[in-house]
């Protein structure tokens, strides 16, 4: 009998480092909303995604890249300086294509700079939960799902999208970290309610981005599959992979 | 209207620096098996149970405390030199009547140790969960249900009881973090399992302890409300509240 890979859940960055990344497969994930503007920007025809850990930084790019548009967002806001926001809304085929976005986020961009060993590093969330799941059973390897979280603190809604992953891939996979039971269960406790979104009501993030007027926002975060794209980082952008 | 009072889980001792324990009864949740054994023992008529850091400690304290016993485990079995081990059912009340237990174990009584500023802290697990739900509500307060985990690593048990606790309490605190939301979830998602024990069978530390002969152990300390009592500690011990 052939040992399934091992498939564990990260619910925080701050537990990153009881991980092993080595020859895994790391799947980054921020469904409030830099993993799912990644999506939507290179699946609109985006040339690439830079994740960038600083506004400055940011801002600096558009210097030295052509066709570059700065993005992102700290604490759910927009930032002073920067030309667009964090929303995959944004980022039609129209305006995008074959442009390059420079995204700098409170939670999803820090926590891809913090894998340092990982065999391949993707990023992940509804829109493109399919193209994700398909990846990693075709890929076979040992993977971690590393949640953005909130400034450390676990969140429903990256554990909400874990959980799918985990529930798709659990034939496949071997998953004996209580993290990934834990994920699997909530999604499928949130099968008992009427949507996704409704489900993820009483998180803080919900309560946080509804109080800037992005219930809209969240709940095409929420869609499963409306950007089947796997978002592959060459160790500087993020490209279709 | 008065506002409710704050209910946080922190769901690893990795995470503890989350969270501000100022004016905040911390409730130490170690359900396999430290808090359970804990609430047996001074249920049973222990004078009082000594969370010990290390071994050796532990050993020392048997020549200067009288009546004093030693137990615990590291990685979940007995340490040779310790006399008893870290099981609920070891403590009857013929034996442990009167009696000080000094206790070291791998994740609960490390966490204990790592709460500096509390209100108070109390230790919870299934067999004292009305007792400390009933507390709660009468102390009113903010409370912060800390999870021992297992090497940081979140785990299901520790969790479940939480949600048990935020379920039971969810009309009188605001369980405004996602962690609070998420254990709830688990809670009601093992209501459809044949029993607590049933739900946690593919958790890490279920199979962890169930390869050491230990399922009857843990099906006891997954019973809710054998030892209705309150261990309160107070700066040295835990004594019954």
């Amino acid at each position: 009998m052939i040992e399934k890979p091992l498939l564990e859940v990260c619910l925080s960055p701050a537990l990153l480092h009881l991980y092993d990344t080595k020859d895994t497969i790391v799947v980054i994930i921020d469904v409030f909303r830099a993993t799912s503007t990644i999506a939507a920007a290179l699946h609109n025809g985006a040339r690439a995604v830079i994740p960038i850990a600083s506004v400055e930084e940011c801002i600096a790019l558009t210097n030295t890249v052509e066709g570059c548009i700065t993005a992102g967002e700290r604490d759910g806001k927009v930032v002073p300086g920067l030309q667009y926001g964090n929303s995959p809304l944004e980022y039609s085929a129209g305006f995008i294509g074959g442009k390059t976005l420079a995204l700098t986020t409170t939670n999803g961009t820090k926590l891809l700079h913090m894998v340092r060993d990982a065999d391949t590093i993707i990023t992940g969330s509804f829109l493109n939960l399919d193209a994700v799941c398909t990846y990693l059973k075709k890929r076979g390897q040992k993977v971690l799902l590393a949640c953005a979280a909130w400034k450390d603190r676990v969140n429903m809604e990256d554990t909400l999208f874990a959980g799918a992953v985990a529930e798709a891939l659990q034939d496949d996979f071997a998953l004996l970290c209580d993290s990934a039971q834990m994920a699997v269960s909530l999604y499928r406790q949130a099968q008992t309610a009427p949507s996704l979104l409704a489900f993820l009501e009483p998180s803080s993030h919900y309560k946080r981005l509804s109080n800037f007027g992005l219930v809209g926002d969240m709940a095409y975060c929420t869609t499963p599959n409306q950007h089947p794209v796997v978002p592959v980082y060459n160790g500087k952008e993020l490209v279709a992979g």
